[in-house]
């Protein structure tokens, strides 16, 4: 299968270039939540952007993936700034890829639209899907071959325990979810795995499952998940995610030195964690 | 729990109003995709709005809710025509709720943006929501206690069994949404259910767990459930979608005609198979 558009190497690959560039497992969560966003920006038509245009240009060197989510922009009519910030990492930080945390999930003919707002109209690298409804449900985004898709397993909410720890015959739905996001789901080695920091036996379990799989692990930070658990649980192959903790790490308008200040903690916290291993 | 915003009524209440008043079960789903537009409209800047708005003013004498599917508008970057689209139900046919179909899942915080976005930004009646993260993940929605929200269950395409088939203890998956959805999930009376008519023995199955819950069948017409073993399956308490075989039911400039008898003529079938309970 081919591209239908844009980018020439694979997502893995643009991945693992990134790993390897910023050795940083890092990845800068953009949730820009109205209600905590500085003063000093506040009233600007633009605030989110460019409180997240601040954040960006100020930890860039510490990650090797941003993740904007998507609700925030949505619920705050700010479509355009996510266009915005988007169209700005890959200007101004080139081979830092965005993973659109977009949680989707729905049957083939509407899949393929939101492929296309994913990947064509935000220009996101790779996204993240929701399994609940099964392969054809997946199956249109890996039509644009160049990108990537991250699946729910094992999420990092308390709740997630409700469906995604029930056992399904000799093992539980996220270790199913596993398998088949690791086996027949895989064709063109697009897929990765969303599984939470805050069960490290859990991810632990996932990564013996499904091998080097790019991993991508939130919890991390003001979820209370631990860096050096989830590292020896998970290894190298992960995108660890901090949103909160890096974003209103001030809560002042030092908002951006404090959030770089964070992530070259977090970035050296998680380097530790693997010269440890 | 009280409202925070908005209508009075309870989401139930309201749908049982236009049941009634409308003597039918049928939704009529709107999801306009834009290699499908009559050539008459297609060059206009606000194609899907006009197109979308003349198939709600010719179908709204036969229908108990409108669904627009927000994949389309969001893959078009058409948000402020989806946010026309609504607002013009609600001021030109008062009474017809309005399902935005956005099938979201998110950890807590994040829900709660996406409430914001489906409640308070559209201003939807009810909204489709993803289960597989879990109960904290479906929490935020019910803050908004007249709204309603339905829960994927056991959805119309193939690949829904993938999941939600698996056999979980002695039930499957999908009864085991429909029980929590109908037990200590459902604190207000909130909740609904996605079934689909293409799977009519599993429809009755979740019937008989989950009382007189409402359910949104989608998968008649374009994708072949059948309405008698629907209606037999699921009974009374249904929000029957059809979307392609009416919005596209001429293709031509006609379109809004065309839809409109299809409409009729779907709700008739809707109700001489009820009729014959």
């Amino acid at each position: 299968m081919t591209a239908k558009k844009g980018h020439r190497v694979s997502f893995v690959k643009s991945l693992q270039a990134a790993w390897h560039k910023a050795d940083s497992l890092l990845c800068v969560g953009l949730d820009p939540d109205p209600a905590r966003l500085p003063a000093g920006l506040a009233q600007r038509p633009d605030a989110i952007f460019a409180f997240c245009r601040e954040i960006i240009d100020a930890t860039a060197a510490y990650v090797c993936a941003f993740k904007p989510q998507i609700a925030y922009f949505a619920a705050a009519r700010a479509e355009d700034q996510l266009e915005a910030l988007i169209d700005h990492i890959h200007r101004h930080h080139a081979g830092i890829p965005v993973i659109l945390d977009a949680k989707r999930g729905d049957i083939g003919a509407t899949a393929e639209q939101y492929a296309r707002e994913a990947f064509e109209r935000y220009g996101a690298d790779a996204v993240t899907v929701n399994p609940y409804m099964g392969f054809d449900s997946i199956e249109p985004y890996l039509g644009w071959g160049d990108r990537g898709v991250f699946l729910l397993c094992r999420t990092s909410n308390p709740g997630g325990s409700d469906l995604q720890a029930l056992q399904v015959g000799n093992e539980r739905l996220f270790e199913h979810v596993a398998r088949l996001a690791a086996g027949s789901w895989n064709r063109n080695g697009q897929l990765g795995l969303v599984v939470g920091a805050t069960f490290p036996d859990e991810l632990a379990r996932v990564r013996t499952l499904v091998g080097d799989m790019p991993l991508l692990v939130p919890g991390i930070g003001a979820q209370g998940g631990d860096i050096d658990a989830s590292v020896r649980a998970g290894g190298r192959a992960m995108v660890v995610n901090s949103s909160r903790a890096i974003l209103y790490a001030s809560g002042g308008d030092d908002f951006a030195a404090a959030a770089g200040a964070a992530a070259r903690q977090t970035r050296d916290a998680l380097r530790a964690a693997l010269a440890r291993l």
